[in-house]
């Protein structure tokens, strides 16, 4: 019996995933080409769109151009590699899968085939919240380095429920998502008619109950009285904190004073990130905050950072400016669209590839070597010895 | 039987207003795209376009994408409102309603329709001089926020007579157009061969007198003897202040020693405007020199600003470069012509929630929280804590 | 009997000159736009192309759009005039056509026509000394401001005999024009094939010798043994400063230090000029320079600007840039090609009255007004009282 | 009988090289244009592109735009010319012919041709390690300025042996290539689907022997133990040094620091380069960085430069930034294709005609006259006299 979703997507015009490795994939950004052929146009303009008339959208991208890289030469590399400490783990590389919700719009086995491939390439993979699998059941096919990505229920209950939920299941960290308070829809999925397909749900939540709607008085704002009204507040996160012994990394950040504040608070890492253009049009690129989130926080405290990343020069980028590691979002929601597991492990391949290769040509064996002072602007006292 | 200037339109291929808000219009700036099919070609260069070859016109639009704004975390936002005080009344919200000339070129009611929409949407409008309908019916329609819009008259009896007519018909204020004097013309309405049609007359000044053409003698210059000796001048509009005890107000102020001298003189609060690109083809953008302009008149000296917004990120942006409130202009037409009152009554719905979901992502629960430090600029020193 | 040079346009497609003025120009740049229909495709890569890629051509127009100017407003204008003394002649406007070779190429009566224009209209002519006229037959239908452009011939008796001709034939002033003694070619006009008409000659030069060409030597340069010897010297311009007692200008300057040199040996005026474009691709825009050499030569030396005016707010930015006076070269030609003496009176009046218009709307009465704070930029002092 | 690659690139729609110049080329670039006939699209796209998705390709050529040329006036230029001595012997011009590998691609006789061209013009010619004729038989053809690029050879045997055959046969340099112990493929290339064809071979290394892949054990890169375990070294670069009483010159210097410390070791000269956008895809256009490597060495010490060149004012613009002397890849490979050894000559006489005409222009009368002082930009000091 044909699957569903498959169905879903075959009278949308957009081809099932394919069983193999497609051939002339030659980066890693070569996935974001070909999956406009596997996924349903609608769905296309959800996931590929960032908000509003997608200037932040842009904005990621474009920076990473005006970053440049210095090589250098006869460097010693014969002992080069890409492990780092985060958490207090070691991961053999600086790339993670981002929490990408509900993944059953591009594959019928979601977030499962997401995380054997991260299972088959020692990535660390982030489950979102809104996964379309239950994270227990993920868990099974993840390998040990998975992470949990929490929203701030509305009830404590449910919240607690979720942290005990993850940390049964073996997932050695909380990514606790601070950003989507209120986003700014996206035009372009909305002119292009998405909806969530009905058989897609957060299965995670299935068990608990959903609030009766605010009903605002004359004068009240349906922003600030309405959807507001539920925001998490810096108490909610202090108690968040109180309620696991797990890391908790907050994600979403974009003000150096806002990371001081996380910092004091004991939040263990952070997150350098827009949602990818998806939260408020009109927010500067992920890039070019880092540096100054960087500045703020010290040399030592771990930062993550996501939004824009293609390629493995990206990410050489994004940890020149500051960043610890990286997180990649649409890439594995583009690989898993078109070849599952194997295609999100080929993309996780290709980018570490891609990324060993810059780092090879910046002279940089580990990770450590890697700083602004590699990176090249006409007015950057980097490349003035 | 028809209206004549829904035959006109028809004639032209031009839809008539529709009786509804129409389905895929998801933010306001919609209104733009969707007016093109409701606005005669001629009439809709000239109401699109700006003068000469439209530089200012684009550097409008284009200075807004260049600021960018810091979003911020777990604000409590849960008493967050958009109200101010300006010129002694309280606004429930900073977007005004811009005097917009001539109305019945693209909806047979014209500025009544406008001011219904004002009314229910509790926005302060600005009536022009200009309008198609006089200033008293149309106050008949708008809600207690009603301001008129003044262009010197050639006599003085005449502006006296509009002063007085304002003041027993409601309106709170008096905002003065200044930089009309002499206006390069739009080429692209030329080009389009726009004529101001004959039944769309400016019925406010039907009662007064038109004054002879001036004969120029060999040697003088058409602009400078000719057109602009009419101009007003810095004694006509400390004659002016003395006329009338309501509030005046200045639109089309540009340079910061204009403003320094318009607020010593007891100008009540001033409109940093280029007049929408229509005005002088070269001139800044009005967002590249509202700052200087904020910096001129002082922290507490109400400025508005117009010229270029179409959403609502865009008046966060006027807001936090200095602006108390801003004024929308084309929008409004825009709007009118596709819906009527409807469409101008959505359009500011979109528009005002739109604004607020960026103050929520910016942290800001009120208009006073607003400022330079909301904005991101890799030069700037905002984002650095 | 129909002119050869109208039957060489009407075999190449284009349109015979018109005797009336067009309808649809609405301002002087629209010549530009006509003129594609009046001059023969090989005829218009030549006189719109600048040399090599057109890289100067280009930037030329692009840094006008980088000035702005700042509106003002109230100002009293009633006596508002363009007159400026140059050279101890009053002038009623600071606009003048430049010298421009062969005009013959798009009018049969080519500076015939042109002369004729600038008589109608105040407008000093500067005749070249390639054109297709003779000099004393244009001086005819020429205004009194008429001034002669040289260059070097090879011989220095057919020099001093052009001096006296110009002189007797009542030229005003000698305007010696430096930056072409090598050029690079137009790539555009060898591409459309563009070589002068054999019946296009340069009359003036008819009765002089032709020097023999210079046989090189193995190892000398084409370029430096070649054509460069006959380039003129500093000890040429000091000859030709003491052969004549008209004021000497002389144009294409761009270097500050050549600016001072030629000042201090006693070069009555100077003209800011790369040339249109059409000697050194790759030098910067002759506006971008502008502000340098006037500091240079110091506030009340006179210095004229050519190199990408199209319009009246190009004029302002010229004299608000450093500028005593303009010359406009391509527009002269294009007017003339698509309706002789009428299309180029009619440009002039355009440009014209688009200049008064800007200074209206700068806020400035007279010349002596116009100045760098007029301007704008992002980083610019201006604007900031 | 019809030679083999011209069978091969006549089945693949490509035409073979011409026996005269082609009319229709009136600059050195034009070649370029010009080329895509001559070159069967999979070789076009593997010669024509950089690596990875070819932004430093492009910015390679995008920089030389933002330099400018400042003209001076009335210089004597009658002994102009453009010697120099460089590495001890004299050079008639500055431009030479970078090493490019397997020039059999675009012409049945290779390097043989290109080497005639180089005698005829007087251009000093590198020839490739990876040519497709022997050095020993592409030395007949050359002119005695000819130097030899190294690769560094899997065993030091076969890199002596190339050394020593490179003397006999009369190479006056070695210019050893450190930028490619590993690059990033094309994609362009690899989406075109090149491969070599087998008959294009590196015939100067057919009798060295070829060293095993080496087996990767569990957890090692492929990168890092794999491509980079045979990287050249500091220590291998000392002992070259050491192997040859010719002066060696590296080849792929980006970053001052390594240009202090090869001119400390006694490099006799380096080539600023990013192999022309074939390397390290993001890393700085060459002419970015020559300015600050210039800066490090001191003004005497000798630059060669590569990368984007593609014109003689080009050409000016690396010699006013710091170079000595500049290397022409592209252009000789498109001029080999179009024309065999007289496309190659006739493109170095428009190249060298070209720089001619623009110091001319810049009033340079010999090459130690062009310095920094002759560009300008909007915020440079050049130009303020």
């Amino acid at each position: 019996m044909t699957h569903p979703a498959l169905i879903m997507t075959e009278s949308s015009n957009a081809l099932p995933p394919l069983g193999r490795i497609p051939p002339n994939v030659f980066c890693a950004a070569d996935y974001e080409i070909m999956a406009r052929r596997f996924i349903a146009p609608p769905s296309h303009a959800y996931i590929a769109g960032g908000c509003g008339r997608d200037g932040t959208l842009a904005a990621n991208r474009q920076v990473f151009q005006y970053r440049e890289i210095l090589p250098r030469l006869l460097r010693d590399l014969s002992a080069g590699h890409t492990r780092l400490d985060l958490l207090g783990h070691r991961l053999p590389h600086p790339i993670m899968l981002a929490p990408v919700a509900y993944q059953q719009l591009v594959h019928p086995l979601a977030e499962i085939e997401t995380a054997r491939a991260a299972a088959a390439t020692d990535t660390c993979m982030v489950l979102s919240t809104l996964s379309s699998r239950t994270l227990e059941e993920v868990a099974q096919h993840a390998g040990v380095d998975r992470w949990f990505q929490l929203y701030f229920q509305p009830t404590r209950n449910a919240t607690v429920d979720l942290l005990q939920r993850a940390k049964s299941a073996g997932y050695r960290a909380i990514m606790v998502t601070l950003d989507t308070a209120i986003k700014a829809p996206s035009l372009g999925a909305l002119q292009a008619g998405f909806t969530m397909p009905p058989d897609v749900t957060a299965v995670n939540l299935s068990a608990y109950p959903v609030p009766g709607a605010k009903i605002l008085e004359r004068g009240e704002s349906r922003i600030f009285q309405g959807m507001m009204r539920e925001a998490p507040s810096w108490d909610d996160l202090a108690w968040l904190l109180k309620q696991t012994n797990l890391p908790v990394i907050v994600k979403g950040v974009m003000h150096p004073a806002d990371a001081q504040r996380f910092q004091a608070m004991g939040v263990a890492a952070q997150v350098v990130s827009n949602h990818g253009g998806r939260s408020l049009d009109g927010a500067p690129a992920s890039l070019s905050v880092l540096p100054r989130i960087r500045a703020a926080v010290g040399p030592d405290y771990p930062l993550l950072f996501d939004s824009g990343i293609r390629s493995g020069s990206d990410i050489f980028k994004a940890l020149a400016s500051g960043a610890d590691a990286v997180m990649i979002g649409r890439l594995q929601v583009y690989a898993l669209a078109v070849a599952g597991a194997l295609g999100v492990a080929h993309m996780l391949k290709l980018l570490r590839e891609e990324f060993e290769v810059c780092m090879a040509q910046a002279g940089c064996a580990t990770l450590s070597e890697i700083g602004p002072g590699m990176l090249f602007s006409e007015n950057s006292e980097a490349g003035t010895c």
